[in-house]
């Protein structure tokens, strides 16, 4: 860890160890969805009507790239094999995008800002609870992830224009949602160090229900972002 | 231009002013073929075998978004839309890619490699031409371009185990060579200012006769650090 000559260990607020197994199985799942947002925003730019769609989304899918690099350097130190981190955890990605798949333009931009937002939350979240040196390095991925208010903005504008499409496209949202934390879920539940590591944090055993409250929570705030309802 | 305050507009070995209307032309021309090079390579992507292939994609692909960046900022500079800049060379940029669609990983790789040399050739011969500013992004961008020794790895390997690729892969080579060309005098062709602008400096005539001399050369190299023959 890039910080740990200067900061403890284990700082206050956390009281788990810089070299624990779930620190790394959670960078390698983290690693693994930044790759599969790159291709799942490359693939759905085909649907992009014009070419600033298409350059939004390269876009986009560059900066999960540049997430992925720091993520990737920091398995690298923790002396793990990149290919492997991502191999074990890409049936799950994979699974998520392709029960989610979109079928217009519109849906794919719904699923890029609530997904990025989904994603924000979930980063927020870990960081608050690891120690410092993952902490700092989970912050920093999270910070480069404003791209998609273009996303949110497609959005916006086409509800606006056309008032029929608030409901298919709330549907869609609630959809992704639900599939979303059922992942999440499926993941969690294979992984005891990992769940104990984010929920049990000061014998804290409430968190995991917070943490999917909030989560809700906050997807009903990006929900009114996108001019559709809850 | 960055550079304009602290460098003379038109250096010594360049007559051409930085506001050239080919210098804008050149650089559309480039971040277009910065964004087609990174669909192109999300795409091929699916021919990938393995978790290191796709890892290795997207590295490459985001590496080109950097350079559509630098080429970006340098036109919204010159007060040009970049989707409009985009939009003007997206047919001869998409036209090249869909005439050489790889059917195989072992294609996509030797287009890689190949395509990435064409593409820094092109560069460094635009970069001796143009004034400072314009020199200094080029070269900017091209400077880069090293990701593509993984595709160069990947044809060795697979040339040195089964030599019996080592024909349809040459052929395959000769054929992206030789549409590159066509695309490049077709684009060529359309623009007399650039074309001016790139073969007329100081009065030389010969130097377009010149440079595709030196692609051809530059290419028998690259086809030899693959493995192929020439």
């Amino acid at each position: 860890m890039s910080s740990a000559d200067e900061t403890p260990a284990a700082p206050a607020g956390s009281s788990i160890p810089e070299d624990h197994i779930g620190i790394t199985q959670l960078l390698s799942i983290l690693a693994c969805g930044e790759l599969a947002a790159f291709y799942r925003l490359t693939d759905e730019a085909e649907l992009a009507p014009g070419v600033d769609g298409r350059i939004a989304m390269a876009r986009m899918a560059s900066a999960q790239m540049g997430h992925f690099e720091l993520l990737a350097a920091e398995l690298v130190e923790r002396g793990v094999d990149v290919r492997d981190a991502v191999a074990q955890y890409q049936s799950t990605l994979d699974q998520y995008h392709q029960l989610t798949v979109p079928r217009t333009w519109l849906e794919s931009m719904v699923k890029t800002y609530i997904g990025d937002g989904l994603a924000a939350d979930f980063y927020r979240e870990v960081a608050d609870v690891l120690p410092t040196g993952p902490s700092d390095l989970v912050k920093a991925a999270m910070e480069q992830t404003a791209h998609s208010q273009f996303a949110a903005a497609e959005v916006r504008r086409a509800v606006t224009d056309n008032p029929r499409l608030v409901s298919p496209l709330t549907l869609w949202a609630r959809r992704l949602l639900g599939e979303a934390i059922t992942q999440a879920q499926y993941v969690l539940a294979a992984r005891d160090e990992l769940t104990d590591m984010l929920f049990s944090a000061g014998g804290d055993l409430g968190r995991m229900t917070e943490f999917f409250d909030s989560i809700q929570s906050r997807h009903d705030a990006r929900m009114s972002d996108l001019g559709l309802s809850t």
